[in-house]
């Protein structure tokens, strides 16, 4: 692979799929036009992996449960992977993974302690809606990278997240109490506005903000429909 | 592989590497004499891996740096995949994992409070410490479980460890500040004791208790000098 870190820090051009400004009507809406440098790519999502990491296994300690523990073990297993495939990356593409994540820690720490919920159920929902709305719009982010690195990045989000298993954990708890239902449905509410803000941050806009706004809209509505899902699997309104 | 969970809980007599009472000098000291059934080695080894997990995601949320994070990131996640390898085992041999982990945890547990350091230096030494000798232990004792489940095993163990990574992290730490040497020194000489019990308490003794400590202790001896070479690695005397 080439080495991305060496190059000075402009924008990477890759090749468009569509020009700019041609308004054709798509079926799959994109953001490879918002794409950032590889380098800040990786680091971003390198350091959201390790903090959806994080909360899985603060959620394995305090499980109320050996059952929960070992099954969210598995959560905790593939997100980690995940982590480490892409500073692999970052190695990889002639970069040292923590210079990379650096200058990413503190918006996302920040995130991580807006994110951080008031017992092991929320935050336990916050695994769940942060991971599977940011792995989703990473990979999605990833389309606009060079093809290399793009393959590679997709192949490390394809080998599948630990939703499954957060959303039996989560409806087993729902179900043995259903008063939880309208509380973890608020607080799934509440979490989507900052990971929006999280996924907006790693975008790179055009000098035409306007004509962004309007292309990156239909994204973040696709993002949204697939975070109404999964709330739907738990059986809450989002 | 056969049920071994539908069995009757006795002691599970598998094929002995040699007779009892024979005093024969051997090269490599062993414990096959007092392997546990299959069920209780594999909730056991299963839950004392999810323990180390836990220590080890609990490092990696307290880090001091990006780097530290990233780096015993690796640690963990061979440590997930063995546990998770465990409970499959578990699956595999016909039991439930939580059900099989249940009546250990409360040992493990309290082992766990018991050899919680007073900060993260500390922590990362019974890490460190505590996986090392347990991993060894485990391995050894699963030579004594039937001939399938023994090989499983070992390949399970098999995939290494993350104490290479642990090592750079704590030499660098007390290369960065020599008058750590002496407290994290003692404070490894303090958890071995609390380390052996835990190993001690899943082997199954015989009738003759006092031919079983002449035969025990070999091991242990072992055991202790390849946690003093550990010691010895971070240029700490154990």
């Amino acid at each position: 692979m080439a080495n991305w870190f060496s190059r000075t820090p402009r924008r990477v051009e890759v090749p468009r799929l569509r020009a700019r400004n041609e308004n054709q009507v798509t079926t799959k809406v994109d953001l490879v036009e918002f794409t950032p440098p590889l380098p800040e790519f990786l680091g971003r999502a390198a350091y959201v992996q390790l903090t959806i990491f994080e909360n899985l296994s603060r959620a394995i300690s305090s499980a109320p449960t050996v059952a929960a523990k070992t099954s969210i073990g598995r959560a905790a297993e593939l997100s980690i992977t995940k982590h480490r495939a892409l500073a692999d990356e970052i190695v990889e593409a002639g970069g040292a993974p923590a210079e990379t994540m650096e200058p990413f820690t503190g918006a996302i720490d920040e995130f991580e302690r807006m994110t951080h919920g008031g017992d092991w159920y929320e935050n336990l929902v916050t695994c769940y809606v942060t991971a599977g709305f940011l792995d989703d719009f990473f990979v999605r982010l990833a389309a606009g990278l060079p093809a290399e690195a793009a393959r590679h990045i997709a192949s490390i989000y394809a080998t599948g997240s630990g939703e499954q298993v957060l959303a039996e954990e989560l409806s087993a708890a729902i179900a043995a109490n259903p008063r939880l239902a309208s509380r973890l449905a608020m607080w799934g509410r509440r979490l989507v506005g900052d990971t929006m803000l999280v996924a907006r941050s790693a975008l790179h806009y055009t000098e035409d903000h306007k004509s962004d706004e309007a292309r990156i809209e239909p994204v973040f509505t696709e993002l949204i429909a697939a975070h109404t899902r999964r709330m739907d699997a738990l059986g809450l309104t989002a």
